[in-house]
């Protein structure tokens, strides 16, 4: 899969899978909604509901930065999957106008961050690397 | 979300995201096809097509047995989303009784493994801990 091709897909996809890294070196994974422009992915923290796991991935990137995105297609036919995979650089920003920037990205994309415009921290990741896999069809 | 309800999803979900931890601290996200049965969860390497980022995976294990597995549901209507995520120990088995008995548990989910039946390594990760996530519908 070209670059463009892969780009073109993460900007598609709803949802993507966050690997990061704890303190303890365990992994950890939690599904979030992005958005991407150029080189950078973002995704925000919305609100009340299960607090301290989404923070949990905040927590995460402050001590280690290095984070992988997953974007996916599933389906029984195994001829159709593919994946894109972001390796990044990620850093927790509470305010400012990088921030608002960032909501309004997100916002663009999902309309519920346009219904209730989220306040919490938005998590920024520098893309470094896009590794891309398709099945192929025979 | 009772764990009962939470296992019941697990084993349902036809697609995983499995994230480990490799040499250099550095998270690694992919999705995955497996099985449950009990307290393990079952992968396996099924071929040729990028044999090297296949393999990824399990020398991460191999180094760091901790993996997440993360089984989730998106929708546009944000009050049907939900997710659980399985914490384990993987180890890597190559062959023997294990490995065919893994490989038994995936073919009966899988179609594709029951005409080609996977020579690969098998990944046996033993669940340490469930966590889970729903929205709640207001």
């Amino acid at each position: 899969m070209i670059e463009e091709e892969a780009r073109r897909r993460i900007g598609a996809a709803r949802v993507g899978r966050l690997a990061s890294v704890d303190a303890n070196v365990q992994p950890h994974v939690v599904p979030i909604c992005f958005a991407m422009s150029g080189d950078q992915v973002v995704s925000v923290v919305d609100g009340k509901p299960k607090r301290t796991l989404q923070l949990r991935r905040l927590e995460n990137v402050r001590r280690r930065p290095d984070v992988q995105l997953m974007v996916d297609y599933y389906d029984d036919d195994w001829s159709l999957l593919w994946w894109v995979r972001i390796s990044g650089r990620g850093r927790v920003i509470e305010h400012g106008s990088a921030r608002e920037e960032a909501v309004d990205l997100l916002a663009a994309k999902y309309g519920q961050y346009r219904e209730h415009r989220p306040t919490g921290p938005v998590l920024l990741i520098e893309i470094t690397r896009i590794s891309s896999w398709q099945a192929t069809t025979s």
